[in-house]
């Protein structure tokens, strides 16, 4: 099968082996999405080695005859904290996959929450090859089927709303909480419009005209950044959604003190950070990385998120290095692959 | 007077005139203590000019006839905040001030805690002079009387002590939580014995066994900085109190995902931070500055701190020079300086 694969610092469309069903399911990818992540990856973010990708729709091709046998404690409590009333998931389902993939032994992976099991891997990040490629693995208990109302090219954007819902197991948000997003690029549109539905303010700051009219049109406040600084002190939660120091900055300099600062990027590298203006103004800085997927899946069912704004273009996962290149140039926004 | 000043980026010991008594109380400085923050002021910290210091004991020398119209509310609440049955202050009275004066008028000042008021000024850091000189003046509501069974050489570490206190304010500390402290340094020894004083297990990790040996006297635990990696991810608190950028790493190192660090040094210039550590193992970074005196004044006359094996030396205020280099030398702890 057709993978895009990073390997020995080169970025390539390779022909590998298809994944061996052993206990995991096996999934045949309809689209993937690129993430920033996987820009990051290959500039040397998080060492990984494989087939890149963790963002996908697709269909179940294989599922395992038996699961092991600490699977299905993890999936009965990950059902039961998710409200799901799914039954079995069959071959042909559709499907997403949450993307930490916990041993399913640990206190964490028994809680139903794999996402900080210290032994996980985690799709096209560590250890564990992605969605760039006609098909992946997958424990089964990581699996959700699709609603038939949600299209793939709105489901492929479950992982990266879910991780936007994230931000809500972080830092409470009410109707009074005074929010800005930084940074208008996919990440920060997500997290914008998720915080929107919670009935709080929603400040977006960003560069880019024809980006911040997709979060206007759905009532966001939107601020060009060189206009930002007028709000200094204003927010109770910032969240940095540009990846850059310099929107670290802008956050500390429109939090209120004891303001939260809401940390989602993550790239290669160190970032400057001025500890004192933390501690002198008490700031809470808090990192967020995954979501659940139940709430994205429901917020994409009720159409409460405009995600379709966010695809900037399709190509088939042949042309995965133009496609790479495209989504790392400035203005672009979700590039989709399709096997 | 005398007074030891930072001006024109020189500090020096300088004949200057009494403050005069407006709508604020003149104090008979008897002790100030030099922290840190004094240092990294000599080294540019917050651009201050003036005289240093803000942690003294003192005697009420004179009281102003009227306080300002606004000042009974905010003392009447702070009075009910800090639980406090002191009559009116008058003049002899031995006393300690919290340094932050606020407007008096914001809803924060009206709420009775002005640390965060935006037009505060902060003795011996922000627009007024300090404590390390024979007299200084604090609104009236700042002031703090002291216990009789709290001496003067235990008194002047009210302030540290406090502030060490408000780690309490800005994290959750049970007899569950695991707490580290980084740093054996004075901030260091009094955030590991406040934080014991909950009942968690504390373990305070440093450099210097002479140190560590006055925490592991009060029953806490103490671990060389060197030996500290092999405690990774065990523990739910960690405190950074060394002021160093190694302890910022460190500090992440001993955190397990969702682990708080609590930043509590202020010094000039900015720390190299992976911000991708924070958002992967969603670690919460919570500054902490100023704490409340009431708690402080509680724990010195309980003896429930150990302060006295915290003093280095005493020196005269006219020797203030040698005791700024005396308190930056390796291995010094709290420097006195009697005017």
């Amino acid at each position: 099968m057709k993978a895009l694969r990073y390997e020995n610092e080169k970025l390539s469309v390779a022909d590998v082996a298809r994944p061996e069903v052993d206990d995991e399911a096996l999934v045949r990818v309809t689209l993937s999405g690129i993430c920033n992540t996987d820009l990051e990856i290959t500039r040397g973010y998080a060492g990984f080695q494989g087939t890149i990708g963790h963002e996908f729709v697709g269909v179940i091709e294989e599922l395992p005859e038996a699961v092991s046998e600490t699977r299905p404690l993890g999936r009965a409590q990950f059902q039961e904290e998710h409200a799901l009333t799914v039954g079995p998931l069959t071959r042909g389902q559709r499907v997403v996959g949450e993307i930490n993939a916990g041993c399913g032994t640990c206190v964490l992976c028994r809680a139903g929450d794999p996402r900080h099991c210290a032994q996980r891997t985690v799709l096209g990040i560590v250890g564990r090859d992605g969605a760039h490629a006609e098909f992946l693995k997958l424990p089964v208990v990581n699996l959700l089927p699709v609603p038939d109302e949600i299209s793939d090219e709105r489901a492929v954007f479950t992982e990266p709303l879910a991780a936007a819902c994230g931000i809500l197991e972080r830092a409470s948000i009410t109707e009074e909480t005074r929010v800005a997003v930084i940074g208008d690029g996919k990440l920060g549109l997500l997290c914008a419009q998720v915080l929107a539905t919670t009935g709080a303010p929603v400040t977006l700051v960003g560069k880019h005209q024809s980006k911040l009219q997709i979060a206007a049109r759905r009532g966001i406040e939107t601020v060009d950044v060189n206009r930002a600084k007028a709000r200094t002190r204003e927010f109770d939660v910032v969240v940095e959604a540009s990846g850059s120091p310099k929107g670290f900055d802008l956050a500390l300099d429109l939090l209120h003190p004891r303001g939260v600062l809401v940390l989602k990027s993550t790239f290669h590298g160190a970032t400057e950070l001025s500890s004192a203006r933390i501690v002198v103004d008490e700031i809470s800085v808090i990192g967020s990385r995954c979501g659940r997927f139940a709430p994205a899946l429901d917020l994409l069912k009720t159409n409460a998120v405009d995600v379709e704004s966010l695809i900037s273009e399709e190509r088939a996962l042949d042309d995965g290095l133009r496609a790479i290149a495209r989504a790392s140039e400035p203005g672009v926004l979700k590039v989709l692959l399709r096997p």
